[in-house]
């Protein structure tokens, strides 16, 4: 089965809203078996939507339209898709009750200017839409199918799963398009791709994709055209195979984070951790802490920017600061096991380095980061230099110090 | 002068990319008077390309396409529009010497199967891309204008903004839509809709929109269709007006940080500050040393995630967290005071509260923060009910805790 989006909205053409709304339609319903065929994003006049709504209909038989079924722009798309049907709107009482009930657990009123919203295509079935105000509505006749969807991203998402993907199912066809990511860390694509790439043909028929970002490199698999049960079953041996293969650097699937993979693992081993971060600033524990339940392991840390702060709140030598300088393998040391030690915990991970843009010289350019770590009763310690700017340097050396981490703590 | 995008890639329809060149576009187009009629996405299909691209200099005569450029699928879209224009493939010697110098400052060789990616149509304007491989062209002729871009985010603005906007500047319309945003905090957008609504009419001809998201609210004023001159000293007058508006909870303009703005404003009166995190867990330390030089202002800070933290490293008296519990004024306050003395330091933030999703009581549900600041020799308190889940209860606190900052430090 084949359809065409029709996304409506003058803030999408004029680059005002960025239309992540066709990205999600695209997976949900290629998971389905239902393949976008094109993609058209019109302006909020009844001329250039009835165009673009015709021509979909006389390409493809099925389209989707999302936006334009707000309380302001009600008379727009609906009245057009409508008429193209050649269907009168119809006042229907249970959008209408449906409408009050929920304005009031709102604690609003709706007003007389509200009743176009109630106002449905005859013939058409009414999505409920318990997530917003504007339900979705089904439309089905000679002209084709025309499914329409409000352009708020969580209404249209939840409409899309509970509404439409289960009513477009059973018609959609028997071969579907379904993807994997396994999540790796720490390795170039480079690499990844010598060792990846001599076994690629043993993962056929999935194709394979690198997907290279700031924290590290997720590789996609995607089953093209399979039935459903074999495109699973592919993916998931496919992914096991692409962990194998990437090894301690693979550490996770799909949305996995590291820091939530780096707290499950201490949680397991019943070990508690704390942090002393200079140039992540407290972005490490940010992370963490956006885990929920993270207290049962994450005991707290310090934000050592200054120098100073090292000393007295990490009890580092003002010896190797002199000596070493900030930045250097003996003060991350020094600030980890600072860490440890005030903090009473069995773990503890420090940071310190030059983000840049300034602070940088020859013999410690811009992304220098000196790490410590301390994990069952092992240390270590590492110097590495990454590019990028700022942000890309706070982000991988987060990313760095959760993987080895992780690595000491799970005992590889 | 309208123009339609075109955006050609498999990737966008199964929705494995989201599209942000083409809000890039609108807006970049919008700015010199050019209006994006329509959009379209196709598959890196010959057919899909060719329809997309005829249909569309059909209706306006002009045509920005992106993506299809690489060398993978060179012959598919610039082999489809030359033949439009039935413009041969010339070999040209001239990109070829520019990708063969790219490559070899990226330490790698060209091979002949690169070839390809020095074609240009007989008669197209080749558009110099030193920010990647692939270069633009610009095809003018009987079928009309066509701009083909790489899809290459970074690639594709430099270019938009390098070659494609001065060469369309020249022909574009006299008139222009042009926005610019005021950046407010602290205040729910219908308090901020009952100061700003009896105003708007003195903000005419400009259209304001509210743009509502978890650390404020932004309000977008738009000039439609002006000389460009009117649309900027419009805009400069209405983010006055609307400043004034706004008052203390206008904080910047665009892409203003808040972080920013109270570190600039600590440094002018040459305060230094320490944090004190609790359920912020290291994001406020974050937000502020994401910005470059910020090390000059704070000096550092505590994730005091478990209580006991906050006794040992913040001086917190044990009795103060047994009678008021974490999340109170009282421990809030005390944490402040404790980093204040601990970092030495002229101004301090404190956080303290329930995150959720678990951890809450009647008394105290998910999302009640607690604050303490000093600045200036005075010291505050407070106690708020976010609303949210944990990500958005952390980032409104962030929000909150640097805003009441700002006010203190800036003496109003």
């Amino acid at each position: 089965m084949q359809v065409e989006l029709v996304t409506i909205g003058t803030e999408l053409l004029l680059g005002f809203t960025v239309d992540t709304n066709s990205a999600f339609l695209g997976q949900a319903l290629g998971a389905i078996g239902v393949t976008v065929a094109r993609r058209t994003a019109v302006a909020d006049r009844p001329d250039a939507i009835r165009a673009a709504v015709e021509e979909a209909l006389r390409r493809t038989g099925a389209v989707i339209t999302t936006g334009g079924l707000g309380p302001t722009r009600d008379d727009l798309s609906k009245k057009v898709v409508a008429e193209l049907f050649g269907w009168p709107l119809r006042f229907d009482e249970g959008v209408w009750a449906e409408l009050g009930a929920r304005w009031r657990r709102m604690g609003r009123e709706l007003s007389s200017a509200n009743r176009c919203q109630a106002e449905v295509p005859e013939g058409a079935v009414v999505l409920p839409n318990q997530w917003g105000t504007a339900p979705g509505l089904w439309l089905e006749g000679p002209p084709g199918l025309v499914v329409m969807l409000p352009g708020v991203p969580r209404e249209m998402r939840k409409l899309t799963e509970h509404e439409v993907v289960p009513r477009l199912q059973a018609r959609a066809g028997e071969r579907v398009i379904r993807s994997a990511v396994v999540r790796t860390t720490g390795i170039p694509e480079s690499s990844l791709a010598a060792r990846v790439g001599p076994h690629e043909d043993e993962l056929a028929p999935l194709s394979l994709a690198y997907l290279p970002a700031t924290t590290g490199v997720d590789l996609r698999l995607t089953a093209w055209d399979r039935p459903p049960a074999e495109a699973d079953r592919l993916l998931a041996a496919g992914v096991e195979r692409l962990r194998a293969l990437a090894g301690d650097h693979a550490y996770g699937t799909e949305e996995d984070d590291l820091a939530a993979v780096v707290l499950e693992t201490l949680r397991r081993q019943g070990m508690t951790l704390a942090l002393a971060e200079s140039c992540t600033g407290g972005m490490l524990g940010e992370r963490l802490t956006a885990i929920p339940g993270s207290s049962d392991v994450l005991v707290g840390g310090v934000i050592a920017y200054d120098n100073a702060v090292k000393t007295r709140q990490l009890d580092v030598d003002p010896g190797l600061l002199a000596g070493h300088g900030a930045v250097s393998l003996e003060v991350a040391r020094a600030m980890a096991a600072g860490a440890q030690a005030r903090f009473g915990t069995t773990a503890a991970v420090a940071v310190t380095g030059v983000a840049g843009p300034a602070g940088g010289s020859d013999e410690k350019p811009v992304g220098t980061v000196c790490f410590g770590w301390i994990a069952r009763n092992q240390s270590e310690a590492a110097r590495v230099v990454f590019p990028g700017n700022r942000r890309e340097i706070r982000e991988r050396a987060c990313q760095y110090a959760l993987h080895c981490l992780w690595l000491m703590s799970r005992g590889s």
